[in-house]
């Protein structure tokens, strides 16, 4: 997506490592109008699924995962990486290893917003190692819902998440794909 | 707002000691349609203040305010709970008793999106004690913003928060009033 695309170039930091701050426009501040342009994208383009509901992991997928289920008309669940007093005892639960927290984070859902025969759009802000997706594969199958898409903003195609997450048999489509950010510069796949 | 008192209505459940759980359509799973509604709503309320930002807190805060700030064309900040390692050295922060974990959390944000000058309008999902949004005007403060309006989906007004606030001379506006939660039965503002 072309407005995307312009965005990283013009405010994504590179940071080293393999790490791209997108704090001005996705992960700390949002704009939010991206965040619909983005949302109207994945609509579009899972238009055929035939979803009935959406799926991430708190924090950042919350933005675009949202603006996705709004012009889908469907509602959102977002994956908690902490159990609320307002969850019951019983959840489904797994762990995955956070990029830029350095450990294994939980993630949780409630069986009460996902159910068994739920057709399930993954939304999350990064494809990277694809292990926070591949996490929330886990908890939709573990509820008995079949995944039916899987969408996010920015993949880094060099960090394999794809590669991982594609013997699953489900479509995934990133908004942008950066293939490379070797020395200061980041390139996109054309 | 009739639509959202209406789906506190049959959907809020009371789980006892003032907590109302509205998991189901903002907390965890987000009812994306209304919380544009709520969006709206604000940003109609709040029009003329001359907002420049909308100001949240992590997690459950993310939803509203970023509907908000579409429908105000701004961009949004959301303080955050832990500091990523994308974030600069020198950040705002202060610290706040969190109604659901039984403990103080952080609330960060980083000096590069919330500058002197601004006006921002913080939006939350709750106001019951206020201590929340008490220390989101602390980090506008502190970064030399101007607060210029208090937006919260639902307000418990038997919690105290409006009385913290209202000192502070802040339009504070909240799209549903609740004045009481005794004997499981819910009684709204009229």
């Amino acid at each position: 997506m072309q407005a995307l695309k312009e965005r990283i170039m013009r405010d994504g930091i590179h940071l080293g490592s393999g790490i791209l701050k997108v704090d001005g426009f996705i992960n700390h501040q949002v704009d939010a109008q991206l965040m619909d342009q983005c949302g109207r994208e994945f609509a579009r383009i899972f238009a055929g699924i035939g979803a009935t509901k959406v799926l991430t992991a708190e924090i950042s997928g919350i933005a675009p995962a949202v603006m996705t289920a709004f012009h889908m008309g469907l509602p959102v669940v977002y994956a908690r990486k902490n159990k609320p007093i307002t969850m019951p005892d019983q959840v489904y639960l797994t762990l995955a290893p956070s990029h830029t927290k350095g450990r294994m984070v939980e993630l949780i859902v409630s069986p009460e917003y996902l159910a068994g025969g739920e057709r399930v759009l993954i939304i999350d802000d990064f494809l990277a190692s694809g292990a926070t997706i591949a996490g929330l594969v886990r908890l939709g199958q573990a509820a008995g819902a079949k995944i039916v898409g899987i969408g996010t903003l920015i993949e880094k195609s060099f960090e394999g998440g794809r590669d991982l997450l594609t013997p699953l048999g489900i479509p995934i489509h990133s908004l942008v794909c950066i293939t490379s950010m070797q020395n200061g510069e980041i390139t996109f796949k054309e």
